[in-house]
């Protein structure tokens, strides 16, 4: 077998079977093929597309790259929630404790932040002390004592996903359904997981801007988590604005709080406890989802998910008096706001651009190697279709260094049209439900 | 600019502007732009294609990445032909002798044979002491002395092509008219040439298999040296057998020799003299296409071109002598045969496994690194449409270990059909001229 044949199948719109899949997967893993034949295959791939059983046989390839997590050893159903990323996306420091305060398990294995979106880690580190960094036996561990656990990407997860998804990076091969369900889903079925509630998100502050995109990648990542024995439901969210009103790492952990605390912004609320509700259904500890939302709501207002929160926080080294004092998260040195140029109804006519404002003022990264500021963030004030009043704080910036504030400034306001008619009817933030 | 935002142009069916290209082309030469993006931009090209101004760009940009050679030194008109290759294609000994004979200049610069075709480079080296690595003043020495001279690819010309080709080669991303266009012209536009004719070949023997992408890739050629305000013609001929009756690089040099002694098969003859035709023509050497097959016609039964060759080869370093005694050219030590099952009428159906028999045996590369044997060859004893009896010989090998014999006379023998009744009527050699 040649890797020069399987990137001519492809680019002629064959299919490639179980074995040369294997084959281009582990050889590259390996070195003996080289970046130059991976990304012709990967172009010819991300043009030509792959079908359910290429799509399921680069999954399982990837998958067993590196090592699989079988924790057997800890009782009860083991859960997690992916999102393929947005703008204040933040509901698994929400979800996480609340699922675990439920009696399930979250080993959860998340990603940094890259362009305009977030990524869980970072935020998580915005905790003092917090580490991510933990090896797979300190994770057993913290996952045993209190049923959760966030860290990162370890060298013996799918280091097949690391070296394709690093090239994918620079070869303008990200955006395809097959390519990212495999390498999503390779990393999450590596934890060892029975069920997976995905959240895939849709619109101008998505990775995926059409409805239509985002519904044929749910509906493969479904198909392959099921192929692969796993109960797998995907929610189809909105991403068309910011999820709650804070973005930056600090003010998110934030945020985060206060829905644990039993406040914080509806939609985040909402969209948290609905993810959560699917996590209880989904492992098996509650008989509906319905009933998952009802112990959700009951684990958040007793107090426990914080306790949860708190107790993960000070497993993995973190400063757990951030959850009472929450100033002792790193705060920017200076505000600026940017107003409402005319009254009227608001509309968000790009979110990633606020995503994007983000990462310019130091809170986000161009490249993988880049390091982000915790303090730095964004506040939100209205909504899309809240009424605005002629110079009236639209979004509060919170920065430290003003090199790149108007840069920043012009991103957000362009991002914003305030006109004198009300944007047509808001949509549900839950559209679909895949695979229920 | 961004090497990852011009992939992803390609990728999306955008048109590169001419800065675009030269920042791609440049970048990948000098080395900052890494093999893995231009591979990927390769393939996205190779899907999605290339118009006529992205190939001109393209082209100009490849030509300019080195030297490009000015000849105006050496009085009168500067003509070359190309081929894109094929089995037997030996024209360029012929027509280089004859039409420098005829006071013309040919300053060719050519190739070596790569999978199942062969390069004139290779055949030129069969002859003892021939030096085809001759230095850029060298080559203007001995063309300024007796009109021809033949050598490869030197550094200073076209060193992008010379980069981008060997990564098409590992990426599966050759046959695309844009790119085989940029990739010749290139080479040929560097010689400082007024003239060129191109011999594109069609045919099961051809790299395009059929007539219409034969066609495309002249047209492309074609305008792309007119845009560039040079006189250029395309000749789609036959590829479906062999050029002549011998493969093979000494056996070609004689049969090269037979023709410009007026003796050799009328294809073979016929074809060298129409390219030479129309070279005079385009040099304005002579006022039509008949009056230049005339003088071509007079120069080899003066044998005014035979002792052009005895020149250009002394010039070059070799051994003239070849000329009278063929003998000094390198003989394989053994023959076999392959004969025809049956009695009936002579078809070939896989011209192109005759030019990989060849290779096999050790007359051609699989890389090309690899070195070649001169003496090993094959000899066609039939051609389409031929009648032949049981146990005939069809084709002779001239072969020098037996290891991979078996396997050469396989390839051989089902490149063959023998039936009862005669192929269809024969087409021309000549199938069509573009540009004229």
């Amino acid at each position: 077998m040649r890797a020069v044949d399987l990137i001519r199948k492809k680019r002629d719109c064959g299919e490639l079977s179980r074995e040369e899949t294997g084959f281009l997967v582990s050889g590259y893993t390996s070195g003996e093929i080289p970046d130059y034949q991976m990304a012709a295959w990967l172009m010819a791939a991300w043009i030509r597309g792959l079908n359910r059983a290429e799509i399921a046989a680069l999954t399982e390839v990837m998958l067993h790259s590196g090592e699989v997590l079988s924790l057997s050893e800890i009782p009860g159903r083991k859960v997690d929630k992916h999102s393929t990323g947005g703008v204040g996306d933040k509901t698994s420091l929400i979800l996480a404790p609340i699922v675990a305060a439920g009696g399930l398990t979250v080993p959860m294995i998340s990603g940094r932040g890259l362009g305009h979106t977030g990524g869980t880690l970072d935020k998580l580190e915005a905790i003092p002390g917090f580490n991510t960094n933990l090896s797979l036996a300190e994770f057993r561990s913290v996952l045993h004592e209190c049923g959760m656990g966030l860290i990162g990407q370890t060298a013996e997860i799918a280091p097949a996903d690391k070296k394709i998804y690093a090239l994918r990076d620079v070869t303008s091969t990200v955006e395809s359904a097959g390519l990212i369900c495999a390498s999503i889903m390779s990393k999450k079925l590596a934890e060892g997981i029975d069920a997976l509630v995905l959240d895939v998100k849709t619109g101008s502050g998505a990775f995926m801007k059409k409805e239509e995109d985002s519904v044929r990648l749910a509906e493969v990542m479904v198909e392959t988590g099921k192929r692969m024995g796993k109960k797998v439901v995907a929610l189809i969210t909105d991403m068309n604005q910011p999820l709650g009103r804070m973005a930056g790492h600090s003010n998110e952990v934030w945020e985060s709080m206060e829905v644990l605390k039993g406040r914080g912004p509806d939609d985040l609320r909402d969209l948290s406890l609905e993810l959560s509700a699917w996590m209880f259904f989904l492992g098996e500890r509650t008989k509906s989802v319905d009933e998952g939302r009802a112990l959700s709501e009951k684990l958040v207002a007793t107090c426990q998910a914080l306790e949860k929160f708190r107790q993960g926080i000070r497993l993995q080294g973190g400063d757990e008096r951030v959850v009472d004092e929450p100033e002792r998260l790193p705060q920017a040195r200076f505000h600026a706001e940017v107003i409402s140029p005319a009254a009227g109804y608001v509309n968000i006519t790009n979110c990633e651009q606020l995503g994007t404002a983000l990462a310019v003022l130091g809170g986000g990264r161009e490249k993988k190697e880049d390091k982000v500021d915790h303090a730095v963030g964004l506040e939100f004030h209205k909504r899309i279709g809240d009424h605005v009043e002629k110079n009236e704080k639209l979004v509060t910036i919170h920065y430290n260094s003003d090199a790149k504030l108007a840069e920043a400034k012009n991103l957000i306001s362009s991002s914003y049209v305030v006109s004198e008619s009300a944007p047509r009817e808001q949509r549900a933030l839950v559209r679909r439900i895949i695979g229920a």
